[in-house]
């Protein structure tokens, strides 16, 4: 039942941003009675929806719900209001709400009420599902994922910057829904400049989407007034070092961040983002940028489409800057996923904290 | 039932060298009443072995065999004659067999007895068994599968050369599997200096395999003297440049082979392995012999190890002297597997012919 909430809560991927997804399974005995999701931020919660769906059925349900249900008064009322008047008898949560305004309240609420309250069933995998959200209110900045194409030989472009066409058709297809999930796609001006991507989501269906924010690392605001990042319908941020001013007129959204020898305090920028309620950020760039992200140990996933081709040893490493000298320093990474997609091998990747 | 003789002929893999891998099933109707496989060349073939299970059920009986039955004498009888004599009503074969003393005869023979012949089953399948036997009988060259180990980011070793355990103790493992179905493990002069591997297969079960030999490319027969890759109860054979003379009393096997501008002429060190009926070549060398392989288009297929490590961009490459300057020039290959193996991942690749 919780596998079948935490599938249920995945479909809000793509539109519940700023809020974390969450799916809501009632049952009598073996039987589901009612069921529902969040879809978007200022809509009906999971839990709202599940006991629409039951009607009379949720008097005496067992509730089952990826995230404890909510105790305040936001754009909604309190789930847990909601299911004490239902008349729900038990609730078995995936997780608690780290939420400052829930963060146990719920389940107190639940409990005051004489309702029976379980929590913990399915508890990773409630937390990996929303991990942008979790990395947003527990570390106070957004959940950081780079995107990136290799050959096999792990050569990102040839010495010309060629790059284009390494991964397929499949792979640049699965890459829209994973910027989908994304609440701020970001890059550098550099890849502005040379491969001038439009950075959004295209579906080749009618899939229902929030378009995720672009953001451009512009020191300089060089790339302001060019550029396909600009355009297609989604709103674009520059960040830029505290010296340039934005140019008159801007449509698009301009922030300072702060610089530190000329180069960007990457740490800053996702403090700044995450002020923004920005849960998870895809990096879409060169291998310069995801070289220092990765150095500055603040990658939580590489999405690595590994293309069945050979660019040999005068192209371009993955990541640039990344100097390892000992064996004792070299960047443990753990394989969470591996799938083939159309011709490509698609890796999903977790940096290891670097050992003591 | 094809698929079954097929996984029967595989358990000869370590052992029927130079033979080919082949399995035999025997059915009547739906019932499988008899079955076998080539264990070891100079033993009986899968055909008889199969027989002799099936005792006076093979009368009327039908056989399935991954290759053309053989109708000439070699060390054993002609099978074609012992599924004859058994009384045998129809054999599917998955494939005709090449070798000039077979080449349609086994078939030939198989219906002047008045026995219905089917061929084709699982061709492709057969084939690519049997990929090393057949690269040898129709290119005149071994199968060459190189070796590899790297990182995510496409490095062998770092800058230091240091690159040992780059791969995990699975890998480590499953590289002695790949080892046992090859008839030679090939290396150069630089491996055996720095990595002083034994090139022996060491199971850690009692599994049969037949050693295969160690050929070390060593133009100068500089390392005659030294090296694990002279001990461990394999043959082992040094190739050199004409000019080299080997010590007196050399334990191990010598040959020259011809070198053009100080290089070896590689396609003519695999025609005189094939020479020495040698099916598949595995190659465990460095960066610059795995490089020239490629280069030379002579890698039927790349065994590569992906290790969860980054070892940044100073870094020894995967390929060494491979140089690709334009797109069009890059190497394409085909991911034939891909498997976790431990913490890695590993990826059977082909390369594919250069576009014309």
């Amino acid at each position: 039942m919780m596998a079948r909430a935490l599938r249920l809560a995945e479909k809000g991927a793509y539109t519940t941003r700023p809020n974390p997804m969450v799916g809501c399974v009632l049952t009598q005995g073996e039987v589901v009675v009612g069921e529902g999701f969040h879809v978007r931020a200022g809509e009906p919660h999971a839990e709202v929806n599940a006991l629409a769906a039951a009607g009379g059925q949720s008097r005496g349900a067992t509730a089952y719900v990826t995230l404890e249900p909510c105790a305040h008064t936001g754009r909604t009322g309190p789930c847990a209001d909601a299911l004490i008047q239902a008349g729900v008898a038990r609730v078995v949560a995936a997780m608690r709400d780290p939420f400052i305004q829930v963060d146990g309240e719920g389940f107190a609420k639940l409990e005051a009420a004489g309702i029976r309250v379980e929590s913990g069933l399915m508890q990773s995998q409630a937390r990996a599902l929303n991990r942008g959200w979790l990395s947003r209110l527990e570390r106070g900045r957004p959940w950081l994922r780079i995107k990136l194409a290799t050959s096999l030989d792990g050569r990102s472009a040839l010495a010309s910057g060629e790059s284009k066409w390494i991964s397929g058709e499949a792979s640049r297809l699965d890459v829209h829904r994973w910027r989908a999930r994304a609440g701020a796609i970001l890059t550098g001006a550099g890849t502005v400049l040379i491969d001038d991507p439009s950075l959004t989501v295209r579906f080749e269906d009618d899939t229902a989407f929030e378009p995720p924010m672009r953001v451009v690392l512009d020191p300089g605001l060089a790339t302001v007034a060019r550029g396909r990042v600009r355009e297609g319908g989604a709103p674009t941020l520059y960040l830029h070092a505290p010296d340039a001013k934005p140019p008159r007129g801007m449509a698009a959204q301009t922030a300072v961040a702060p610089v530190h020898e000329g180069r960007f305090d990457l740490d800053a920028v996702l403090r700044l983002l995450a002020q923004r309620e920005i849960n998870e950020v895809q990096v879409e760039a060169g291998a310069t940028l995801a070289g220092a992200f990765l150095a500055a140990h603040l990658v939580d996933e590489i999405l690595l489409y590994v293309a069945p081709v050979l660019l040999g040893d005068r192209a371009r490493p993955l990541f640039d800057g990344l100097h390892i000298d000992e064996m004792t320093q070299r960047l443990n990474v753990q394989i969470v996923d591996t799938r083939r997609i159309g011709d490509d091998v698609r890796l999903l990747l977790q940096p290891q904290a670097p050992s003591a």
